[in-house]
């Protein structure tokens, strides 16, 4: 482990650039004043900001580029226009380079993808990637994962975003086991793919030290906190993420509807603002903010797009975290334990 | 189109049975006085229920049974044990023999379905079921399909969801041409599957009069209402239902803990009751509650297990519409039509 935790960030990435990405830092650093960062982007942007946050001035280095990824650029496009050039390329080139230890962008998610794996490459044993993503539940947080990297998949690609996931839970939430759940449908007999039960088979035959598989958990056992990690191919893992977003909103809509209709109710909102606040909170997506891209060799976090410095901060303190407890190595330690142990997977199946 | 519409209930399915059953009967007869009902179950409990509801009295005719497809019977089980004698398969049995329109059931969903196939058979030019159900937008209320029958699909799949979806939102919704979308996720280039993007060339190709094709929707379009129907195969569906209903609970926990907390908030909740009340009701499951069997030739409408007397009865009031309107009808013509006209599709593919 480092001395430092050095973490790149791509300060052109996101809806809103550099006037989120360094005062999201600047909060991420007073939590973890072991940190160190790359800023890279247009200096004539950067530089302003960072007058205003002289502690993180001091643990930064800016590296300029006014080459920027466009959030509508097709990834084709963003490897073509921008590779060896835009922030977010230089970004993972620090990573690559061995310069940083993560890359943090709020750029967007496709060419993040394709740049983290054309440059980054996938981990021994690991086919495809996958974005992770830390979901507020009833019982705390759970990672669920793949949330769009990777449509579909066999039993083994399952598996191995199950010991990705579990190993994202263990530095998060600082778990010995995590309980991980496949994410399935519950109608009986028409259960799922083949693949999902497959996937179920080898990871109960596998029974691994650090993930406690629990079985299948249906769609509203997300929200419930069913399992600290959730499995699910990246296709229904997007549909339910977006899902989820947009029925929160509704619901927003709904309460900011209903509260504003009478008098009684705008002072029943008068009084009971707090309670609204502290609801607003747990339902921010800004507070689960920090997707990250498992399978490469290296860390790299996505932010979303529109957040503030606070969420922002957050997809920092996930990518701290991650270098600080040395996600790849338990990742790699998985898949080897794993991969020793072939007879007891057989015998099960 | 019949002079009454006759609905066969199964007054056994469900968590609570005739208790629920017959009062939700009786609202919805209350509201489509040109309804009767034939009721199949135990007349031990039926007719205690009965006599407390004259008016659905005089319009019901009791078929006793005492055989009931437990709500924990695996599909295959449900046909082997219930067949030829479950209160669930004799209201199939009605629509079957032409005794009824339409078959309701609070059951198990697999049961259901699983019998309606085997007994009903599929409309020609369909293999295989789908269920649909209204899901209450910021905009008003969407049809989603498939929200578990069928897993996975090709194009043609997923088109004829599209026609059998529209038909429905006709019907319920009184719309000439209601929208279209197909459920996808968002980043670009790994777009969701061929079959994804092929099943909307063939509908852009067939350009039918009464089905206007949006293009992709994602999850968080469901609850903006971002298309009046909208199609995906039975995995994703079932996912994405499960999880708006998960977050709708976990919202709701998270309300209920936050107007608990101090006396500010709790007087705020007494003020604002009537608008808590209000979005208790937008956010009921009951409300959406009634799942339509697609496909088959007959309808058969799946009503919530766990529902109430109300819940129930907008079940059998959706059943009612899809009588009244004549949706297999409609379904028929539209896959004809289509039928008829390959060759505007070969020209734009």
């Amino acid at each position: 482990m480092p001395q430092k935790v050095r973490i790149a960030l791509d300060a052109m990435g996101g809806d809103i650039g550099a006037s989120v990405v360094v005062p999201g830092a600047a909060i991420s650093l007073s939590r973890h004043p072991d940190s160190e960062f790359l800023l890279f982007g247009d200096r004539a942007l950067i530089d302003p900001q960072l007058e205003r946050h002289p502690a993180l001035k001091a643990a930064s280095r800016v590296v300029h580029t006014d080459v920027a990824v466009s959030m509508h650029d097709k990834p084709s496009q963003a490897l073509r226009r921008g590779r060896k050039t835009s922030s977010m390329w230089l970004a993972i080139d620090a990573v690559k380079k061995g310069e940083a230890d993560v890359a943090v962008s709020a750029g967007n998610t496709g060419a993040l993808m394709a740049m983290a794996r054309f440059h980054l490459r996938m981990m021994p044993g690991i086919d495809s990637p996958a974005i992770a993503g830390v979901w507020p539940t009833v019982r705390g947080d759970s990672v669920v994962l793949d949330l769009g990297a990777t449509i579909g998949g066999d039993a083994t690609h399952l598996k191995t975003l199950a010991v990705m996931g579990s190993a994202m839970a263990r530095v998060l939430f600082n778990l010995e086991r995590p309980t991980v759940g496949l994410l399935n449908i519950g109608v009986e007999e028409i259960k799922g793919g083949e693949e999902i039960r497959a996937a179920a088979e080898m990871l109960r035959a596998a029974n691994l030290p650090n993930l406690d598989f629990i079985g299948f958990v249906e769609g509203d056992g997300i929200g419930r906190g069913a399992a600290d990690v959730i499995v699910t191919e990246g296709f229904s893992g997007n549909i339910a993420l977006k899902t989820a977003e947009g029925t929160a909103r509704q619901i927003s809509e709904y309460l900011r509807n209903a509260m504003g209709r009478t008098w009684r109710s705008k002072l029943g909102f008068l009084f009971a603002r707090q309670a609204f606040r502290a609801l607003r909170d747990k339902m921010d997506p800004g507070k689960s903010n920090g997707g990250v891209l498992l399978g490469l060799r290296g860390i790299v976090v996505k932010s979303h797009g529109g957040t503030d410095a606070e969420g922002f901060a957050y997809a920092v303190d996930v990518g701290y975290e991650m270098v600080h407890y040395d996600l790849l190595t338990k990742i790699n330690q998985m898949l080897n334990r794993d991969g020793s142990a072939p007879a007891a997977q057989e015998a099960a199946s």
